[in-house]
């Protein structure tokens, strides 16, 4: 279990939770500390990181519904000189959504609305704790998709995405989210709410300071909406895995993929021998002929996503 | 022509003349001062803008062939507390790229190197003064392109189009450049370089500082080297005009150009009868028949650019 030092923080008292009462339902307060006594092993999914490698000792966790409430939030704790860890799906693998101490845990869950659609722009913007699959969902009936794909899309959420500024599987076809994501929406540390939730894809007014929070982690402020450019969803998806003989050959083949699958290439996915063997153990399924396979080193699983099934059957 | 409140600036001295001197060849100086006193009339082109509209008084027009020069030059400045106006290919529409008083004016011309390019990865480093044309040149024969297309591409210089943050013809195919730049390296006002040319498509340590100086206009630092990814040139490219008897149709004809073209629409242009009448007369070719245009009151071009000629011309 890593620690780290703690720094010149307040310590949580009574006083504060009583403040936090004041500002948010009594549902949106987890807390060890009175009035509330929760036990303390109810905070303990929000306390350890998702492989279980970081423990904080967090006694209060804080789900606010609005912008407004982060922003009274965190402006009792600026003036407090509370320590403050923002929470998206804490499905990070670095401990970065988990308390390192005994800071309070801002948990985004609680804002989970889709604020609006536009079905011609394909411009969505949602509340930062928009879990990714469901705007994935969201968006299936109107023919767009999110230029976003990861492992954890079940749990994840859209504020945690853009704060680490997750590439994902589809950033070959799609870019990172500083080409995507047309405006946010951030409760600053004191507590000021910076607006920048454009929803125009070229908006050159001005510095671009959004850009700033697009991986900061929540160290600059704590992300509460996001405008994103939504691509028209594909009419036709192609899987292929390769066995590759050895490493070496990987850039000839990302090469010939680039060049030959061009615009409906949307990944390019390699895993070692080991990653396939466990895939092949827990499914029960082998993809490949055993034969064939010999003992190649790696493989590779490329992606395409176009516009119509025939075309990318060709190639 | 309009004017600008001159800031409580210094004015320029033969002494700073003499000192860029040093700095500098003295091919890279043009200035009406002494030692030089070249005619004022040579700095004309640098102190008006492509549109006549503008009209600066700069006496020194500086153009350093090393970011080392850039920095020098900077850090003089900043010690003299010297205006200075940082020029690219001069072909801005709204006069940021001339003086507006007596600046001094550093053009980016003789930083015109393609530092290295990487045809696995697609990414060119190039100097701030390339002309978009030449590196859409120089990539030709590797099979990329820029992801970056304007009317003014056989003047304008990335470090320009960087800076202005351009969007250009082909914005809705390959994003802007937030998306498409990954590396800068800036001269800050005080002289210091800031190295963030990364090659890293996906480099997320710390915090993305080189997305600010993309279309902040030159006032946070000078743009002296640029990293952009390039995709693979498409192999095929079909373009079409259509009337519009109304503008009420627009949205409906760009929804339906997003959805059937999908991933090979690469711009969608929209001009009015004026400009159709004036394209005619200056070309004598008139692009459609007359009888069925009627009284349209737009015109549309959509331009495709795919993998394959075929996929297209099916469309």
């Amino acid at each position: 279990m890593a620690t780290a030092p703690r720094g010149d923080y307040a310590t949580l008292t009574e006083e504060d939770i009583k403040h936090f009462a004041g500002i948010l339902a009594p549902t949106s307060i987890l807390s060890s500390l009175p009035p509330f006594n929760h036990p303390q092993s109810e905070l303990n999914t929000y306390n350890v990181d998702w492989l279980g490698k970081y423990h904080g000792r967090s006694k209060l966790v804080l789900k606010p519904k609005t912008t407004a409430e982060v922003s009274a939030v965190l402006k009792h704790c600026y003036n407090r000189k509370l320590a403050i860890v923002p929470q998206g799906g804490n499905t990070g693998l670095v401990g970065s959504g988990v308390p390192a101490n005994d800071e309070v845990i801002l948990n985004l869950a609680n804002m989970a609305n889709v604020r609006s659609f536009d079905p011609m722009t394909g411009i969505i913007v949602a509340e930062a704790g928009c879990i990714l699959e469901n705007l994935s969902n969201y968006l299936a009936p109107h023919s767009h998709i999110i230029p976003l794909d990861l492992g954890a899309k079940g749990s994840c959420q859209i504020g945690g995405n853009v704060s680490t500024n997750a590439g994902g599987l589809r950033v070959l076809r799609y870019g990172s989210l500083h080409g995507s994501v047309l405006g946010l929406e951030v409760v600053l540390p004191n507590g000021e709410i910076l607006d920048q939730l454009s929803t125009m894809r070229k908006d050159n007014t001005g510095y671009d300071l959004k850009q700033l929070f697009i991986g900061a982690e929540g160290t600059l402020g704590i992300v509460t909406a996001v405008s994103i450019h939504c691509p028209p969803a594909p009419r036709a998806q192609q899987n292929l895995v390769l066995a590759l003989p050895s490493y070496n050959q990987l850039p000839e083949v990302f090469k010939l993929a680039k060049t030959h699958l061009s615009e409906v290439l949307s990944a390019f996915e390699l895993f070692d021998r080991e990653s396939y063997e466990l895939v092949c153990h827990h499914t029960g399924r082998r993809g490949l002929d055993e034969n064939e396979i010999g003992d190649s080193e790696c493989f590779v699983l490329i992606e395409t996503s176009g516009g119509r099934a025939e075309h990318d059957e060709e190639v």
